[in-house]
């Protein structure tokens, strides 16, 4: 491990374990961890106890997905041999650090949260909101901060999240007075949230308008044929509009060649250009990208046991740097009364 | 360890290490304590986690007090080859298991539960009510859980966290289909509250006024010589009142002689008995029984390294015990994903 420099840092992202990735994660979080990987420490946490905070009652969606979310990461390219992929649940420190910090938010600051406020409109709980789900930001403070994360990549509605941690980490050292944490930044994700196939707002597994990198090629060309487009270009020589044309965000995702693109979409806002070329451009594309992602996936898929291998392996080498910090946060509060065992 | 039968049964107790126990301590549960070990397997928790709580900013009060409470315990006569006494924060699943837990109740809820409130009221938190602090009865469900403690010694005002758990565990096993959680009943304590030494509510460190298990013997003399009775009775020949007189309320609860107690009472209701002669018989009946105590807590204080000791085993103890239910519960949720390291 290389030690940190002005352009090395150690980053902290992952996902909840909740369904399978989807071109939306590839282009806006799994591509980018391919190339951070090569510079930076990464660690991708696979977040099974935060998946639960709104999933209590469906363990089993959990754990069949931490597989496959597994699979989606070696199969894009994230390297366990550069990039530490773990098991959140498997880093008990996690827990501990999350007890610490609940004492250093208020519950008003945590109802604040606007992404909570969000998700909780989003999920209308039906019995309250699950005294886990309003405290899931602090437990994410605690995911960011073992690791001494100084870069977390994240979207635009995500920054709150950064927030709360880095008033976590600052409650800390000025309460306990040290410099045990670390504040880190957000890295904006370039690339916008990718639209859903039917051109509802972002693609998301519950809306069921993703293409999932999981998705074999009959499957992705069933998915690209049904794609919204615009639905006043009925006819081949009628004028189409782009924007909001999630076929053509998909392009600008993907298309390799910007200069092709451009002409295509001068040519399907003057009319004349059908749906169907320009999905057929797209699934070209698409394929092209996929193909080889969904091959490798196939290979790892055959020996699922190596997959958990190499996350309790993660996890192994994730929990002994959490271990150093709680030790170091216990220092720092106090209650340090033994050498760990 | 005996197996439980119907009069076997596994308790769990403990204390905030917040500061020194005191009469109200020892007549309200410690005295209870020493008894309950002889029959059943008992927990003993110094909660040092949930005293941070509402004490994240002055964890040195809790670290100073893990000491004295751990002397108080030995010096009453708690016996650690018959009662397990540990450190919450030395036992991590108990934070793991609270990370199961909180999903399964609504932040509504705790909102609701009448002790919190009061506790919320007698505190006046200025920054807010800390998360830690609202969500510490899930926490205190997983102390009493982790144990599979199925009584709990509480005093009336403890009811609803009782009642908390075994909403817990009912939603646990509801949940997760399972019957891996026991459901804790409550042992009601005997004894009434005792009263503070200046007739004020109950005895509490905050109102300064405690008889201190640690008290010397000059220190009880003028803790009882400057103590509350009735206003009224001025003159040795006036009558007093003996309801609601701390005086009559400690020797109630230490005076050994009953009969010689009840003819005080009636003397002292009838006018002719002064207050210097109540007093003199309560110190003499308190140091009575607090003199073996303070020799006792005199012995150990002379070895902290032993007192560590003890609190480490009995941490080690409860550790084991604590992992077999987490191990449980992560089958049961079916985050079970390797066997444990």
């Amino acid at each position: 491990m290389t030690p940190p420099t002005s352009t090395h840092h150690t980053i902290l992202t992952g996902d909840r374990p909740t369904g399978p990735l989807h071109l939306g994660h590839y282009v806006g979080s799994l591509r980018e961890r391919v190339t951070l990987q090569q510079e930076h420490r990464q660690y991708v946490i696979i977040a099974d106890l935060q998946a639960l905070t709104d999933n209590a009652a469906h363990p089993e969606r959990i754990r069949a997905n931490i597989l496959e979310v597994a699979l989606d990461y070696l199969a894009v390219g994230i390297d366990p041999t550069l990039t530490t992929i773990f098991i959140q649940s498997l880093v008990p420190e996690l827990a501990e650090l999350t007890m610490y910090y609940l004492n250093l938010v208020s519950v008003a600051r945590l109802q604040r949260n606007p992404t909570v406020k969000e998700e909780i409109a989003l999920r209308g709980f039906d019995r309250g909101i699950p005294a886990g789900f309003l405290c899931y930001p602090v437990s994410q403070a605690a995911d960011i901060t073992a690791f001494k994360a100084d870069l977390v990549p994240v979207g635009a509605d995500q920054l709150p999240m950064i927030e709360q941690t880095v008033e976590i980490v600052r409650a800390f050292n000025r309460t306990y007075g040290g410099t045990v944490l670390v504040e880190p930044k957000p890295l904006l994700s370039r690339i916008m949230r990718l639209p859903g196939t039917d051109g509802k707002g972002k693609m998301s597994k519950s809306l069921g308008n993703t293409i999932n990198l999981s998705d074999g090629a009959e499957t992705v060309r069933d998915k690209v044929k049904k794609m919204y487009t615009d639905p006043a270009h009925l006819r081949l020589e009628d004028p189409g509009t782009v924007e909001g044309n999630p076929v053509f965000a998909y392009l600008d995702a993907f298309d390799p060649d910007p200069d092709a693109l451009d002409a295509m979409k001068e040519q399907y806002r003057r009319g004349g250009l059908g749906d169907s070329t320009v999905k057929r451009r797209l699934l070209e594309v698409l394929l092209t990208e996929l193909d080889p992602i969904r091959e490798r996936r196939l290979v790892f898929a055959r020996d699922p046991e190596q997959v958990w291998a190499i996350l309790r392996q993660g996890s192994k080498i994730a929990r002994s740097t959490a271990t150093k910090t709680l030790d170091e946060v216990r220092q720092a509060v106090g209650l340090d009364y033994f050498p760990t065992d």
